[in-house]
């Protein structure tokens, strides 16, 4: 189902005109408006879902299927060096538009335009604790 | 097959004790060693595969799969705000351990442990050049 609100849902299926990599029933493949660096993708399912809890594992299996198969073809194209795959959700992860969809960023020695994170240090106390709760709803 | 020299490999296997989340015949969950925020999980298959470019597509399929199992559960456990899911591939990209994994990475609210990137700007014309190269290795 599209949302007719979604600006997304109007990329991915045509309704606003753009460059597309890549497009099949599913998906569309788009470059990104405020990208990351040089060559920064997006790869978009045509049917509405906020995020991660709500894609269908289906659609999702297909969109990583996908993001392989762009890979290379993206990070060739471009020279690019590296590849980050990521997907984020709600705000507070830096999502910005609430259709779920695979950032596909290339990336190229020697430039620091996305910092992932200092590393930090594991509060084991805290996460023994969690990791009971963790397994028993996992059971 | 696994790769001796390999720290995941070990750790994926269980010849390096740790906590872990989720095992089953091909992948094991656990905290990472320098994480971003706190909860922060590596997804790792237990054979060994490089990156994106090198690993079986029906593994990633399934490291997917568990993916969005994991994603609400470590969510909901440590009280988060958002989950990024993130791969690395190359150096170039921050890929600091050369066998595939997937992060999964809890957002709280007003935390900016993690910088994504500054958005630019789009090259139309280096795009639009690259657009063919792309479409023709696809098809």
């Amino acid at each position: 189902m599209k949302d007719d609100n979604c600006i997304f849902c109007k990329l991915a299926n045509g309704e606003i005109p753009t460059m597309s990599l890549y497009e099949d029933e599913d998906f569309n493949v788009i470059f990104d408006a405020g990208p990351a660096t040089v060559g920064h993708a997006l790869i978009l399912p045509k049917e509405h879902f906020k995020n991660i809890f709500e894609i269908d594992e289906e659609v999702q299996a297909k969109a990583y299927k996908l993001a392989k198969k762009m890979a290379p073809v993206i990070t060739e194209v471009f020279g690019a060096d590296g590849l980050n795959v990521l997907q984020n959700n709600n705000e507070a992860a830096g999502q910005t538009v609430f259709h779920y969809h695979i950032h596909l960023i290339p990336r190229y020695e020697g430039e620091k335009s996305m910092v992932a994170w200092t590393p930090g240090e594991q509060d084991k106390e805290k996460l023994e604790k969690a990791l009971e709760e963790i397994r028993a709803r996992l059971s």
